[in-house]
């Protein structure tokens, strides 16, 4: 923490010392033997964390959004019904990818900007026509909501939809067991749960997702994400051998490789678990200082996040006042409320010392702004569910 | 160089201990501050490198291949005809990727392998019939020859072609004068003579590229690589403002910053005079040790790479010989001679200790499978270059 401060954002978060010495370690050849093995490793790695044993991973240099729209690209032909459960900034996105590979998409939307749209509304869509995709955004890190994709992802296989996540804000940190709840397709990016720095399109596709490409009538109309090419690399990485498409982005697979461990090493079950506590730790001191989450309802709170309105008489200035303490925040990002709230990441390598540090910077940026609450409530609150939490 | 081996491939390549830096430093939030201005400063740097006063610059998450498709998607319709200038098997790739946006490709291809399209079949081909782009490989890492983009360039343009080159094993080492040349779009990779680790697409888009983007009929078919969503990016990245539409790959644009600022700092036509008296010289250390280029005549042979036949009894295997002896080299890529040859990249931070421990490698490698040549010879061949340069 010396001389610099604690990056508290939705992604890119705080990366482990591991991580960040293999961003800079001298680069190997994309061809070379120890950079195949560990290639190789971390295709296999990414089907643990995403509880995946029979899907076929992807790792690609890009963003999250480039995982989107390569889930989308390879699914999706022209015509084809695709359901998409809005939660959101991001699940708008995914509506948009969707129209531009000229997909006709229903929206169910829902009620209001921090709630998610009914599982009987989305049932009852699913009911009235038939859709050859749906896709549900996991954790939306513009509104800190939560979708149970759990239930979501039964419904839509119920129907014969194939179940697209997006779990760019979630894979890693919020329980998501991909080849259980068969969701066929799920896809992230490197900078948030998963731990390591921007610039990594992450993305694990089920059986019958690989299926619905290989059933596809019309070629893939974008070159860059198109599985045709990016089937046989992985393939042959993971057999352990050389083959070119276009070069790897070296030193983020060996960081993704690292990081990867280190979460195999805590266990996915712990993962989790770890990922809740601290999150309601984080949620119980904003409701000891007065302070309101976005979602409507604790239950569809994310726990890798949390949008919080700002206080009566205070706005996005605190964030400065915060920074100023020591911890950097993020603004809003939906346009419904962008002004009204701000948003605090809590996912990855986090643990109670960052927890109760950002707590402890917003006491302080709120008392600097002239807010009124009793010091330390927030820093109280936090420390009561982790001292008596049994995760 | 303790414990381990120099890598002189056609990248990625060797990279400087500052830009190794900047890829493991704690990663800061993308909307920081200190990244803004960097963001910003390496979009001008980028203009600077390229040449090209009146460019756009675009940087983004990807690969090389990226690149390419984004320029394609973003300047093709279907059924928009297109010139492409065949030296190998990245032109080939541009031809696909052509195609894959609905537009009518015409190769004018080399007459062999390792040979470029004559000028005088490229302007036949211009006269015959408009064509609203065309396409030059710089520097095709296939087969390490160099295109005279210069004159390509002016035919095209003399002829209402738009004119987009891939730079990607060129840009930042091959003399290139993007502006004042009337080249349209020049793109390339982080990995090669930009000097930072592979995960980066980087182009810019002179005026006329850009109004023929906004003067399109049809959307861009691909939602990632679509300008209509990076244009607003980097202009307020340019202007010093944050502005989200995916995450940035924040390390690698700290390196990149990094890079170009010892690019600029070297000065570009000193940094064209390097690469090509490096160039020189090892290719005279090839020569006095009786090898050839695949390149047919010296003029076409590029300076960013040599690409060189296996002498007569010698194979692949002693690709294995020379790593043994410190240096790893790349085997063929091009279909049509793969077995035959190797691929020696010299480009970015080389210097001449590289060259001369390259050359000192490739001869002890030559005389564990029993190659018959004098030792040394190839060193010498390559000194008297260094010595005797004025460069």
């Amino acid at each position: 923490m010396k001389n610099r401060k604690l990056l508290m954002i939705p992604g890119p978060i705080e990366f482990t010392p591991e991580v960040l010495r293999a961003m800079g370690m001298v680069t190997t050849s994309h061809v070379a033997p120890n950079f195949v093995e560990i290639f190789g490793q971390a295709l296999e790695r990414l089907r643990d964390v995403f509880l995946c044993p029979d899907g076929q991973p992807f790792i690609v240099a890009g963003s999250g959004t480039l995982a989107m729209d390569m889930a989308v690209a390879n699914l999706v032909e022209p015509g084809d019904r695709v359901l998409v459960v809005d939660t959101g900034y991001f699940s708008e996105r995914f509506a948009a990818i969707l129209s531009r590979y000229g997909a006709e998409v229903t929206q169910v939307p829902a009620p209001a900007v921090g709630d998610v749209p009914p599982l009987e509304a989305v049932e009852g869509a699913l009911r009235e026509t038939g859709y050859k995709l749906m896709t549900i955004t996991h954790v939306d890190t513009s509104t800190g909501v939560r979708a149970d994709i759990r239930r979501l992802a039964a419904l839509g296989r119920d129907h014969g939809a194939l179940v697209l996540v997006d779990g760019v804000c979630a894979t890693a940190a919020e329980e998501m067991r991909q080849q259980e709840w068969g969701i066929d397709v799920a896809l992230t990016a490197s900078q948030k749960a998963i731990g390591v720095p921007p610039g990594l399109a992450l993305l694990v596709a089920g059986p019958r997702a690989i299926a619905a490409y290989h059933a596809r009538q019309t070629p893939v109309p974008n070159y860059y994400a198109d599985w045709t090419e990016w089937l046989p690399i992985m393939e042959a990485y993971e057999a352990r051998q050389r083959r070119y498409f276009a070069t790897p982005p070296v030193n983020l697979i060996w960081a993704l490789h690292a990081s990867l461990g280190q979460i195999l090493a805590e266990g996915m079950e712990a993962r989790f678990a770890r990922h809740r506590m601290l999150s309601q730790a984080f949620k119980a001191a904003m409701e000891a200082l007065g302070l309101q989450l976005v979602p409507v309802r604790p239950e569809l709170a994310a726990h890798t996040l949390s949008a919080v309105y700002y206080p009566e008489g205070v706005d996005a200035s605190v964030l400065g006042a915060i920074n100023a303490a020591g911890v950097i925040l993020a603004g809003g990002l939906h346009p419904a409320i962008r002004a009204r709230y701000f948003r605090v990441g809590h996912m990855g390598a986090v643990n109670a010392a960052d927890v109760l540090a950002t707590v402890g910077a917003i006491e302080a940026g709120l008392a600097e702004v002239g807010y009124n609450f009793e010091p330390g409530a927030g820093l109280a609150g936090a420390q009561e569910v982790m001292v008596t939490s049994e995760e």
